[in-house]
């Protein structure tokens, strides 16, 4: 039987195209049979067994067996699918399944196999509804529960599982957090709010202002009674941000991005998407929601999408989809040479810059805006890298301290998917008081650069640092401190250690957040994490590398190297925040003179320190 | 060429289940080709190409054809779609195209035909990368601008465009909202708000200092930093609302819909969704990217629902996904034979109570709580309708005041989906202070049953104010106002009138929220509607339905009646909360001695109020 469907894969494009799932759907639909189709056992048929009998071949085929056997050699050949409403006996149809087909799964669940019964749910019903039961004996019903645990249990296995850490972040304490018990207090090292605009004295303001004024809810849809002068200020915000015509906000940017690819891929003709390889979830589910041709181009290699882009014909809409910064690896994408390509092509840029908005650029638009920095300090936006980028997209939830996500970009783009994306239309708006305390942030990080040029200074000193122990940072030229494990159960191991010895929380990051072998603990560093949660951070970092015997950046050089860690002769690209843009040049050559690169650092960071808190209490 | 095609379809099964999207990727993904399967042209072949010439029918006939016109004749018989990387000029290939393939749209986007060009966007790149350009006159490329312009055209021609009106609804002067001008007050008649919870003074109190405390938001995914006490609280609350073992909140009930019956969908095996056919736009677009199959039984028919769950065989997964209150029409769901039929045919039941959570039974869990309102308020959960339900989904954003969505259900249910659904998994936490406003909505509901019984006793008034004057209603047993209005046209013109002249905010429901011919005028009374705004609502649509010659009940009969408004001899369901439940039976009874139905109601109404009155200035 196996051979056969293999054969059969081989030579029929409509199996061969035609996954498990749809042939055996097609296998379980009941078709309206046209009297000539009827089948030859007396029951119903299957949509399946009716395209089969169109089948020069298998029509052919179909009728030799059906006189031998009945009307089940098809459901017999799809691997274990059967035809129901059928009066023969089902276990001589079901000898073997090849492996390819999850009905074998369903083999596996009838009665006599099944692990675990189901006989609670069985009862009551039945009895008040005898008139459509069967008169023979009832097969097993499907073990949901059983179902679920089977699910978890491969979780467990695979040490993917997910165990939640409870960390109440303070506001008053930042970046300092208390667990379960107000008593059980830890420093919070990889939190998205990377600018500790979560607690910020005008964010919180505006939050609390609009909370007595408007209440806690936009109480509908944006259509129903859920658009507000909030709504409307922010998103007009937004698009004053990235220079673009328009912006609209969602619940959240997974839904921004899910919502804005499906749509469009769904809705332009012929649409091929094409998407870096390392791409975030929600921009993943997108490209899949909309059914679109999807091309997967290597991660930001831009050859490889080149080649795919000539690959299309000119006059076919293509979208890139890729990212600012990888949040999991720090690695930027090449924005420019995409702008470059989508204009030679004839594609639109669908740019993430969720991880990046409100931390670069003079600004805090994003990577885009900090390519052009002196243009965008100067107010000429127009011509500039994040000008020629056609669909921006961001969220309110991480540098911006609240929660929602946004897109922006030209009217009637942002129009279209106003009107027809399903994940915006129907859902309630952002509470009011979320809008404008998100206003408020983006507004605070427009007019101030001090904490993204802290957060920066800060980044390079938790790195250097890191090295100065051999502890393995996996190089980027961002703010991501992506420190290299390789196995998930040791950094489980690790980021528990840290959390009960050091009252450090660094959240191990294992698959399917990054592939089998690269598993990593994130460390992201923000304006609060001065020097003594530093030298902390780092003690902790070097005793739990004892403690489990975790490779050194020395190590993996030894090794010739692992994803850019102890790579021998690799050119680091340099930070994207040069000297210069963090008004540290004339500083650092001052400096220099007298001390190692270590004390300049620091020094420099204790002048940056006390600025800000100038800065600070000016603006409370 | 057209009639080749629809023969094509009537005759191949591939062509006659592939959709012409599909066929069009495959025509334009490049294979890898075997040296056998070279075309003949010389040029690369599409896949479509490839599993064409395995097939044995268009084998033979692509054979004669490329002997006659080189390797385009599967490629023009497939309606447009073209073989690329080719040196023949392409004009000759498009004669003529089949109306039922998208192509067509792509030749009437060729250079000469192009309404509108893009030729900004095609200069520098082609300059800086002239490697790759091709020598030959450019093709030109998808105009993106041209398209949403013509989408947002197709919106206004069939009325669907939507004008967001700017409400800002007052907390301290609920039901009122200003639009863009403070000054220009209105009330909202229409948000789903629907007690008020939004400006209740114990949600935001927990919500302010929430905010003080813990900031502006989480911070982070739920599994890095964004989990915490209060996702923890409200989740147990929520579980112990529902009775159920455990909990999982998501951004949005949009979101949660999505996300679990796309999980199920796709990793129960041979799962078939049930669907009804009123379901909201989430549970669709969730079955929809399960990949499940689906049936969509009648709205609230058990018997079509039946029959197709017996047409299953008995072992395979099946869910039943349906509402309890289907908020544009106001009907209620058979939650207890749904029941019945899920576990006689071995299904699992999925109930979103959206529009219920907080409105219903003596906790406000819901329709289902309500059906066995005795056995909830004795604390006797256990055997219950709602104990029977596997899944039930809710927001945090409509009763609850807040924002959010969440499913309650077995704690393996529940824990399969926080491992495996990408929506809930890659995104930011909600606020904790949004979780612990929405925390203390739903215990404040728990404990008072005030807010819900008023909200059904100004429902009856509206119901019984507007019947008074032959304004048609369209019936049912809910707390939904549906007023009929019959053309989205007029529908706009009238909330737009209401707006202009009377200062009542009622927005417009049209196609695609209900279906083309059934636009209405969605009314939701709240607690807050007391007798002077239900007074000049009633005057206001009385004088509009004038105005506009909009149908009457009695026009409606005249005509033999529509949709439940006019049909005569139709029971009316009676309203779910029944006069015992809403404590006014003894009342009721007293009072019909001295004064008519109306009275009564007025009467009860206000001795509501004081009570309520009283209630909440011991809360606060």
């Amino acid at each position: 039987m196996e051979a056969l469907l293999r054969q059969s894969r081989a030579m029929c494009p409509f199996l061969h195209k035609t996954s498990p799932a749809t042939l055996r759907s097609l296998s379980t639909t009941v078709a309206t049979v046209a009297a000539h189709d009827a089948s030859p056992g007396g029951g119903s048929m299957s949509n399946l067994q009716v395209l089969a009998k169109r089948c020069p071949i298998m029509g052919k085929a179909l009728a030799v067996q059906s006189a031998r056997t009945g009307n089940h050699a098809l459901a017999g050949a799809f691997g274990g699918v059967r035809a129901y409403h059928t009066r023969v006996p089902r276990a001589k149809l079901h000898t073997s399944s090849p492996k390819e087909a999850q009905a074998v799964d369903i083999e596996k669940l009838r009665p006599n196999q099944v692990p675990y019964s189901r006989a609670a749910k069985q009862s009551a019903a039945s009895i008040k509804h005898p008139a459509g039961a069967p008169s023979t004996p009832k097969p097993a019903k499907f073990d949901y529960e059983g179902f679920y645990q089977n699910e978890l249990d491969k979780k467990h296995k695979d040490r993917s599982y997910r165990y939640f850490n409870n960390i109440n972040r303070l506001a008053k304490e930042f970046p300092r957090a208390h667990m379960a018990s107000k008593e059980d207090k830890v420093t919070v090292w990889c939190s998205n709010d990377y600018l500790g605009m979560g607690r910020n004295p005008s964010v919180l303001k505006a939050m609390h202002e609009t909370l007595d004024s408007y209440g806690a809810g936009a109480g509908g849809t944006r259509n129903i009674s859920g658009h507000n002068q909030h709504a409307v200020a922010l998103e007009g915000t937004l698009a004053k941000l990235h220079a673009k015509e328009a912006a609209l906000v969602f619940s959240s940017c997974y839904v921004a991005n899910d919502a804005t690819l499906a749509t469009l891929g769904s809705k332009l003709p012929n649409c091929v998407i094409l998407s870096d390889s390392l791409n975030h979830a929600s921009m993943i589910q997108g490209i899949r929601h909309s059914g679109a041709t999807k091309m997967v181009f290597k991660h930001n290699d831009v050859a490889d999408l080149e080649a795919k882009l000539a690959s299309i014909p000119a006059e076919y809409p293509k979208i890139i989809a890729f990212e600012s910064v990888y949040s999991m690896c720090g690695s930027i994408g090449p924005i420019e040479e995409i702008c470059d390509l989508a204009e030679k092509y004839g594609a639109i840029t669908f740019l993430d810059e969720v991880h990046a908005v409100g931390m670069y650029g003079p600004h805090g638009a994003g990577v885009a805006e900090h390519l052009d920095y002196e243009a965008h300090v100067a107010g000429t936006p127009r011509g500039t890298i994040m000008d020629r980028i056609d669909i921006i997209t961001g969220t309110l939830g991480k540098a911006y301290g609240c929660v929602g996500g946004y897109i922006a970009g030209s009217a009637k783009l942002v129009d279209t998917i106003r009107s027809l994306a399903p994940g915006f239309i129907f859902t309630t708006s952002l509470p009011p008081a979320t809008m404008a305390g998100a206003k408020a942030a983006i507004e605070y990080q427009m007019n101030y650069q001090g904490d993204r040029r802290l957060q920066q200074l800060h980044t390079r000193a938790v790195k250097d640092a890191l090295d100065a122990k051999d502890i393995p940072v996996i190089p980027n030229p961002s703010h991501i401190v992506p420190v290299l494990v390789g196995n998930a159960e040791v950094a489980k191991k690790a980021s528990d250690l840290l959390l009960e010895d050091w009252d450090i929380y660094v959240q191990a990051i294992n698959y399917p957040t990054v592939p089998v072998g690269q598993e990593r603990l994130r460390v992201t560093p923000t304006p609060g994490h001065v020097r003594e949660y530093r030298d902390h951070l780092v003690k902790a970092f070097d005793s739990v590398w004892n403690q489990l015997g975790i490779k050194r950046t020395s190590e993996w050089a030894a090794e010739g190297g692992f994803i850019g860690v102890g790579e021998a002769g690799k050119q680091e690209e340099p930070p994207l925040w040069t000297n210069e843009q963090l008004g540290v040049e004339g500083l650092l050559k001052e400096m220099q003179a007298g001390q190692g690169a270590a004390g300049v650092l620091e020094s420099l960071l204790e002048k940056e320190h006390k600025a800000i808190a100038q800065a600070v209490s000016a603006a409370a």
